[in-house]
């Protein structure tokens, strides 16, 4: 029994092998295009039709657990809507369940931090044109998205994006017709960016390419969108995260693969999925951001992990191209050693290489994509995720940025659930 | 006697300190700001009134002994003048001593390669408001530049420079102001650049900071101009160069100062001049550029070391700021334990460092700052510049990139005429 049990690891072993290889295949492959920008409720699946519904970031969760950043930032939302008149108004519907909750992931979509998409949300419409699929992400409000719901300032600002900055980039990207972001994205990685936390060139340069676009269109809502994109440290981040979103999407569905192909955290959970077990969710608690916080803020006004962008770090950048990107320790903390050191660690966890991207200051060495559950376990190594500290409280703006983990259960309820899934029982 | 001689050197040597500390700090106080572009003839010394009348990069040379790129990029230029009609003619005019020569140092200028400015070049003007003294640098023809003049490419290039990009980009800085160059240096420092050979990074940045300029002016002369500089590698080349320019100025006379302020070659004569003897130049040969060729070319086509642009070194970046450019090792040949070399080598023969240019994966340690003549002599560490390569005759454009140095002899010959200078003749 023992050598058949054996041999059937080893058939299964191989058949990972290969798996795991077809996912390497088709993150490496994809070939995401920003292709549009429209309002949620036009494209995303399930925010059309006039409904009160949010999406938000990280694994699905019910309201009773759901954390103070994406309450804060739904009021905000629903302010901007226009389904309530005042915070109160709006806690008030969200509360008495009036507000219909999903998570964005599982509507071929991701967001920043709190992440709340909404129905008049403008998202980027990345296409991956390897695989066909399309994702979407919501264009960038640098305070909604922390939770911030104050009328003058994060209301205004969802409603800038709505009727301003969302239009005119659509508008732009029809002259310049779809944009390469992969090759935009490799670019950026050898300008200091890791595509994560610091999309500062990869900003620069998405911005020049609609260049051509924006002065086509010309007037004064173009200068307003170049002002508030000048204001913004992030604006490629959302975009980035789209795209890595329409590269993981493709790989969601291999069978017998124990590779990653979702990390995401709501404040209260991290969640993952991997290609072996479509769909299924394995969550564990979401947690503390090591790193430094803005001046007056400190560990007691922290909230936990949160937002989808670590699906930056499931195709190979973020945290695992942090080498790249040297002055980002100004931001998330650390030494120039510690960031050198970064890449080959999380090499330790990868299965495979994206030659698309790499790294000069490694001599040019792909960064390390595919983080398999079974490593991750055996060596007890955390994928590194660069991220943003927003407040445990809603109605504030960002706090900090720093370096977080996953929690290991993640990886360890994965892979007994894989082994339960393609191991035949044990007699 | 002996006792009385060691008594002066040591008076000497400290007031050699106090008067390279001050060249330091004119070089780190200084504070370049981009106010304008203009034809050359409206603001360059000795380029006005209508006269023929080109100026050169590198120490000032006679015409028997230039190297042929510079010839071809004056050919080019008395083409685009209309000076001459054909090349063969344009040819005669410059070997019968028609057209009259100058050496951009002298004139507040400064050219990549080839380096020529015609009347109606047009130029970056960059003030230094610390000095309040004022730099000019051709608008880079990525051919012309190189010394080739054939009519539709190179000639047809200095047109549209003049024509159309030189006045767009004039335009355009009219809206938006004048542009602090010294803090976008630095944060190109953070974004993989040099600012010599690498100025990707810097190139966006000028762009993005020009956009609400270049939107407001708007129409098909700034399409055609952003499609021109997105077709530069180099666009920020020259803009980098005349900072330098207008920092090194500031402190290009400071009696008694061991340190460099001028480096520059003319593809024949590799020449310096330091802070405390004014205006001297100390030549020596051209050197070989050490670096990979574009394919089809090699050793036997390569012209000798050629522009002003080493003036970027002068100032603490370009090779003084290499390990914060690695992908540039693409380019420059090399590798990245090279680069992380480079910067602490170079920080042997400077004085002082540039807190406003750091580098982060030195952990942020600033760029040095000072090349002493001194220490180049006593340690035989000779400046590295970032360099392109010419070919040897006139006609052709780039064949390749690589790392030069001075000849040892320009700083040996220096620190002669130096003690030669302030030094009592021994008895």
């Amino acid at each position: 029994m023992t050598r058949t049990m054996s041999t059937l690891n080893t058939d299964l072993k191989e058949r990972i092998g290969k798996a795991n290889a077809e996912v390497v295949r088709r993150l490496v492959d994809a070939r995401p295009f920003l292709i549009d920008m429209a309002p949620a409720k036009d494209v995303v699946p399930g925010l059309g039709g006039g409904r009160r519904r949010v999406h938000h970031s990280g694994p699905p969760i019910e309201l009773a657990r759901m954390c103070g950043a994406q309450k804060g930032a739904i009021v905000c939302a629903a302010l901007a809507e226009g389904w309530a008149q005042t915070p109160a108004e709006a806690f008030q519907l969200l509360e008495a369940g009036d507000i219909e909750l999903g998570c964005n992931h599982e509507h071929q979509s991701v967001g920043p931090m709190a992440g709340i998409v909404s129905p008049n949300t403008w998202v980027y419409v990345v296409e991956n044109r390897t695989a066909n699929n399309v994702s979407f992400a919501p264009e960038q409000q640098a305070r909604a998205t922390f939770g911030a719901y104050d009328d003058a300032i994060a209301v205004q600002e969802r409603r800038t994006s709505s009727g301003i900055i969302g239009p005119t980039l659509r508008k732009a990207l029809k002259h310049t017709g779809p944009l390469d972001l992969g090759e935009l994205m490799a670019q950026s990685l050898h300008m200091g960016d890791e595509l994560h936390n610091r999309v500062t060139a990869a900003s620069c340069l998405l911005l020049r390419a609609l260049l051509p676009g924006l002065v086509k269109v010309g007037g004064a809502e173009v200068l307003k969108t170049i002002e508030y994109i000048n204001e913004q440290s992030v604006f490629f981040l959302a975009v980035s995260m789209a795209a890595a979103k329409s590269m993981s999407d493709a790989a969601a569905d291999v069978p017998e693969s124990t590779l990653v192909t979702t990390m995401c955290r709501n404040g209260t959970d991290f969640g993952i999925r991997i290609a072996g077990l479509k769909g299924r969710w394995f969550c564990g608690p979401a947690q503390k951001v090591r790193g430094p916080y803005m001046p007056g803020f400190g560990d007691d006004d922290a909230g936990l992990d949160m937002g989808d962008s670590a699906v930056t770090e499931v195709i190979g950048v973020g945290g695992c191209a942090m080498s790249a990107a040297p002055a980002i320790s100004s931001f998330v903390g650390g030494t120039a050693k510690d960031l050198l050191d970064s890449v080959p660690k999380m090499r330790q966890i990868c299965t495979g290489r994206n030659p698309k991207f790499t790294i000069p200051i490694l001599d040019f060495e792909p960064t390390p994509v595919g983080i398999d559950i079974r490593k991750v376990v055996k060596t007890g190594i955390l994928p590194i995720i660069n991220t943003a500290i927003a407040h445990k409280d809603a109605g504030h703006q960002i706090l900090g940025a720093g370096i977080v983990h996953p929690p290991l259960s993640c990886f360890a309820d994965a892979l007994r659930a894989f082994g339960a899934h393609y191991l035949p029982p044990r007699s």
